[in-house]
């Protein structure tokens, strides 16, 4: 069984019209997924028209409109390093990842950030969907069955040896293991803590931003989030709407999405330090390692939160060597795959900082929950102060959406990384010639 | 006068056939550049057949093959944001800049490093080019004529306000104007001193090495480069017969090309300190900021230098934060173009780090050339321990190719930015379907 080739989709949905997903450094996105499929020559669910009835793997990246045909080419460069691998004697996910990462000339165009780091995530992410439709779990059930060797091999630690070494890892992830099976059992039972960003929108009217706390409390969640950074005399405002909205029990986290230089965070979170917000995302640059730890401790209480944007794993060791986070946000499709994020959820445990992952736009909450949960039962071993960002949007597109009741995450079920889109939404939102933008 | 649109070219150098370029890192490279012609409605020389006989502005990313074709496909997508300025009325090259950094969905795709930021880095330099032809100056000197305030009003500042400040970036660069005159005579007079990596390679033999060495000497350069990392025994070979070749007044740089961690960097630098390296280049990841800070604590006295893979000026910035460079290493096309090295450069002058730039590849030598002597004349106003490297490979595609003599870049007097290929040039090297590749 060989993987015989990719299929590309430019999916683009018209976000912008109802300013979801507007914030001070992206006015009007367009939610997109430069969308991929990796088919096989091996007999499959014939339900996806797009994949021909063969197996297949699904994944993405998610983009915000314009560039999504750029990403889409980098994925489409990287279908010779992939095409007619053999599934059983070749489909080593750690060597199929350190081999994309290590290719000379593709690393020219990073080195590990950019535009090829993500296809190259795009492409480990499809291969680990397909793996775990091969056998018949979910991924992060596919993910807890591995023992910590085998995890281990799947971590590229190039460039971790000053912070974390294989036998730490290994060390963590025994650690880790310990009551695993009753951790399963918890988290199939109880789900996995969310907040929302649904309210939050800079684009929003106060009626809309008050109206969405009181449904997000009422949905159950126990933090929401807001976008900040714009103008300080709104935030105050919007911020004072919310806590109205969603009483004192509700945390209220900020999102500054890179907006500030190093002292206009600080001052801008020292006048809204008051309001005790749950944290600060994204306070500047991601590239600004020491800024952020700079503006960490100026602000102190007051936590930091950053990671959607951080490019690879080597951002992330500084981002702990230098105490700059209180909490670490991966996201499924910034960096280069499931692989890429183990290592980032090893660096975590290692310098003690709770994960709590980035999701929303097109799919990230799909990919990124196999991950947080993976984390939980064989990691961190606690969802205490641990959520997973939850965004309302865009979830009926996919064949096996995440699910959230009662404020948390359930445990998903069906086999793969919940990453399949249904032919019809890729094919009404393809950009320019589906009817969506006809 | 207007920019009617972008011509591309996907031009590709066979060198992986003489293993020219070969590092640890790269072991096969073949140079190439994703090169790109800004078209006007002007009248222009009509010398350049692929222009048309019209005005334009040259550029290119450079990248070492594979993937080029993904590099053209990003400078295409910014030529809707570029095609129809007014030359005159909208070609604030500095608005330009700022412009196309921010644009949000393409900033989604870096934020501000990769693929996407090499692109802006083409476009913006090709401005510059067009800009420097229509002044009738070489690129340095249109540079070196803007006053202080000028040159500030090119820079973006964002992210860099707790390193530089606009104010502070204009009192450098009034220090840095005094005796400007007086030096622009000696630069046109004595050049820029060049060191040479033409010998290192590290898929040279041991007699091509010794032959190169000499030829090095022969030629008046003061400093060789030579790669290593591969293997320490090899390392301290070839070490050792380039010092018997160059003898002991011409210094001896070192390249790791970002192969070692931290602690193999530190430990493989010990074993090689008492050859006295001139610099270690790349001994990690660019990215890794802080290990680059331990590296160089670690293995004082001898320096380290860094930056042909830095993302963007937010890195540069932490690097001279860190204390973690003794050499700034600011390369053409691997940031945002022109504007983002002017950040650059200042951001050297106010840590007091000397700025040595990197070239080599195809047209690096040609475009940077223009930014050291900018730095030497307007703004360090000194050229001592800096050097602009020197690799003598495929300066004959270019229209005004670099010229080092005994040593020294000669000063660059034809407008422009010395970016424009010859034609014939781009035709035979296109890639798949050049006489080159056929």
């Amino acid at each position: 069984m060989k993987i015989t080739g990719f299929d590309t989709f430019d999916v683009r949905f018209p976000t912008s019209r109802q300013l979801d997903g507007s914030d001070a450094m992206n006015p009007n996105p367009d939610y997109s997924a430069a969308y991929l499929i990796v088919k096989t020559d091996a007999a499959g669910p014939d339900g996806d028209q797009l994949a021909g009835g063969v197996l297949a793997g699904y994944s993405y990246v998610f983009t915000i409109g314009r560039g999504n045909d750029i990403q889409l080419n980098a994925i489409r460069a990287l279908e010779p390093l992939v095409a007619g691998l053999d599934l059983d004697s070749d489909l080593d996910l750690g060597g199929l990842s350190r081999r994309l990462i290590a290719d000379s000339p593709l690393r020219w165009l990073g080195p590990e950030r950019g535009v090829v780091h993500m296809a190259i995530g795009a492409v480990v992410n499809a291969c680990w969907d397909l793996a775990a439709r091969r056998a018949g779990l979910p991924l992060w059930r596919l993910l807890a069955s591995l023992t910590p060797e085998q995890i281990a091999d799947l971590v590229d630690f190039r460039y971790l040896a000053d912070a974390l070494t294989r036998d730490e890892a290994i060390g963590l992830l025994e650690r880790g293991a310990e009551g695993k099976a009753e951790r399963i059992k918890l988290l199939e039972r109880d789900g996995f803590p969310a907040y929302t960003t649904t309210p939050g929108w800079l684009g929003y009217s106060d009626e809309q931003l008050a109206a969405l706390c009181r449904a997000a409390v009422a949905a159950g969640f126990d933090q929401v989030k807001l976008k900040v950074g714009a103008k300080l005399e709104d935030d105050v405002r919007r911020i004072q709407i919310a806590r109205e909205a969603v009483g004192d029990r509700v945390a209220i986290a900020l999102d500054a999405n890179q907006v500030w230089d190093v002292p206009t965070a600080i001052s801008w979170m020292r006048a809204l330090a008051r309001f005790e917000p749950d944290w600060i995302e994204e306070p500047t640059s991601p590239d600004d390692i020491l800024g952020t730890a700079v503006i960490r401790r100026e602000i102190s209480p007051v936590r930091v939160a950053t990671g959607e944007h951080v490019a690879n794993r080597i951002v992330f060791k500084q981002l702990l060597q230098a105490g700059a986070i209180d909490v670490m946000q991966i996201d499924a499709c910034r960096v280069a795959g499931v692989n890429e994020n183990l290592a980032n959820l090893l660096l975590a445990a290692k310098f003690g900082v709770p994960v709590c992952p980035h999701a929303g736009g097109v799919g990230l909450c799909e990919l990124v929950q196999h991950l947080a949960m993976f984390d939980y039962v064989a990691l961190s071993g606690t969802t205490e102060r641990r959520f997973i960002e939850w965004i309302d949007h865009l979830h009926e597109h996919f064949v096996n959406p995440a699910v959230v009741r009662d404020g948390r995450y359930v445990a998903p079920t069906a086999p793969g990384a919940s990453t399949q889109m249904w032919s019809r939404s890729v094919a009404e939102y393809s950009f320019p010639d589906g009817a969506a933008w006809s």
